[in-house]
């Protein structure tokens, strides 16, 4: 069954058709070379949107938005041209802002967001694989009202991939990802400029602490700036928790000669981070310990987030 | 030739006695846990310090100050008791409060600091391996009137160890490694705190990125106390500086939306340190690059100090 239709062949889409596979995916790319590499690889990926989109309304296809966040515009405004009752999703790295989107054009009925936590520094077809979501967690949103029928079939097709599901609302996980990872982005850009500026013999200096701390300042500019700023309310928000505290231990310092409480809280913060992956590798090896939650059920929405809160996987049951 | 001393058998101590070899090196442990099991392992490893350093005198052995910087007074204040003339190195990781304690105490006429830029979060002699320094890069200090005979066996001990010596004056390392290493620990700090107030979502949406940029947050708080607090000078001044970048994003993200120059800043300097390690690597496999410099000929102290700030590797020559 052909039910899946991808929007964007990039990294995230196009490891999106890769493991879904040419029988039950095709999808659309903007770029001429993209959607013929997809198609040198067995995939039909068309670059007429108008006609990918009247194929999914015709086959009840699961429309996956896969573009960045500045092109999700046109391209929904294509769907409620072309096929507006689809069941529609995304993979776009902030949820509120699609959300947003999505109502704004009369598109919330069969919307469900989602975000799968997978990524490397490159992107384009050339980057994607068919591993890439192997063992990640796969958001998928649990705003009101949202469609039984489309949040199973996404966290059908998260758990297809290999992931596990974690539901939250789209504002619940906008805060949560600048805390994880926009605040991160934005931190190591900031560490690798201070080292730069510190010449040669600092950077023959750095070594394990530096490679790790820095890693994602080598990802593209562009794409950096695509992914936080649409984040923006919720990143000045961490932005500010985390100057507070990188002040108050400067000024401990400078004053005192000890970095104060920081060293401490952080590094009781690493530990429960460790736990808590821990804690994800064991309930995966037992294979039991997903919260079921029957889409449409009463209380369903609250069971989500209520499972999703509490750092739980769930899985859709009946 | 029995002819390195270490004082204090952790993490970095106990590696380098493992390096050279229980017939090359012997040592000292404050406590006796650490004492026993590098003496289970055959080296020689008393917890006698006066004995210790009386041992050394006699056999001009290279003492090698491997204990953290809050025990160094005592340790050094033993050595101008019992060993006052004796060729003298340290591996703690900040330069310049050694060389004050060391000149303080009349010890400066054959002291030469050192750095070697590896490590891991654990530490004490459980932790310790031989290949710990392979493709590291050792610090060897080049201060005014450095004794070029100890320049030149700290130097060459380094080189046994496997790793590539740079040099600078202790005052340039520090700032070097406030840039490299110690923004970088405060700030993991400063992010894992951030990422762990977000609760458990937060904690299982965290994925490599989250990892990787607050994996020194697992360093134990005393060990990163001890390592960034007697740097505080350089380290106030470097944060300062982080800060200042930060507050411009965090205000450009705020007005306007966007994270201003702090993006493209940071990717070009990740990219730099990049260029700078891929450099090393082929400098490594041509093994021909490193600058020769004869201790003690005129001009040689500028011409480590010249080398240092272009990221080159070193060698004693003569």
């Amino acid at each position: 069954m052909t039910d899946v239709c991808v929007l964007g062949a990039g990294l995230i889409g196009g490891s999106l058709l890769r493991v879904l596979g040419p029988d039950r995916a095709f999808g659309w790319n903007r770029s001429t070379p993209g959607a013929e590499a997809a198609t040198a690889a067995g995939f039909h990926v068309s670059t007429d949107l108008a006609d990918t989109l009247r194929r999914a309304a015709q086959t009840d296809a699961l429309v996956v938005v896969g573009v960045p966040l500045p092109a999700l515009g046109a391209v929904l405004d294509a769907v409620a041209e072309h096929a507006p009752g689809i069941a529609l999703t995304d993979v776009i790295s902030v949820k509120r802002p699609v959300l947003d989107a999505v109502r704004e054009r009369g598109l919330g009925a069969r919307f469900v967001g989602g975000h799968p936590m997978a990524g490397t520094a490159d992107s384009g077809w050339a980057a994607t694989n068919p591993d890439l979501f192997r063992g990640a967690t796969w958001l998928v949103a649990a705003d009101d009202d949202a469609d039984p029928l489309t949040w199973s079939r996404v966290a059908r097709m998260a758990a297809d991939c290999g992931s596990r599901v974690v539901s939250s609302t789209s504002a619940d996980h906008d805060v949560a990802v600048a805390r994880i990872s926009h605040l991160g982005h934005v931190v190591a850009e900031a560490v690798a400029a201070a080292g730069a500026r510190g010449g040669d013999l600092a950077l023959t200096l750095a070594a394990g602490s530096f490679r790790d701390g820095t890693r994602v300042a080598g990802t593209a500019p562009d794409l950096v700036r695509a992914i936080c700023e649409p984040n923006r309310h919720a990143l000045v928000a961490v932005l500010d928790e985390c100057l507070a505290d990188l002040m108050s231990a400067r000024d401990a310092l400078a004053d005192e000669g000890t970095l104060g409480p920081l060293v401490d809280e952080g590094h009781r913060a690493r530990r429960a981070y460790e736990a808590a992956q821990a804690a994800r590798s064991d309930s995966a090896a037992r294979s039991d310990s997903a919260v079921s939650v029957m889409p449409g059920a009463p209380g369903w929405i609250a069971e989500l987030r209520a499972a999703g809160a509490a750092g739980l996987e769930v899985r859709p049951s009946g």
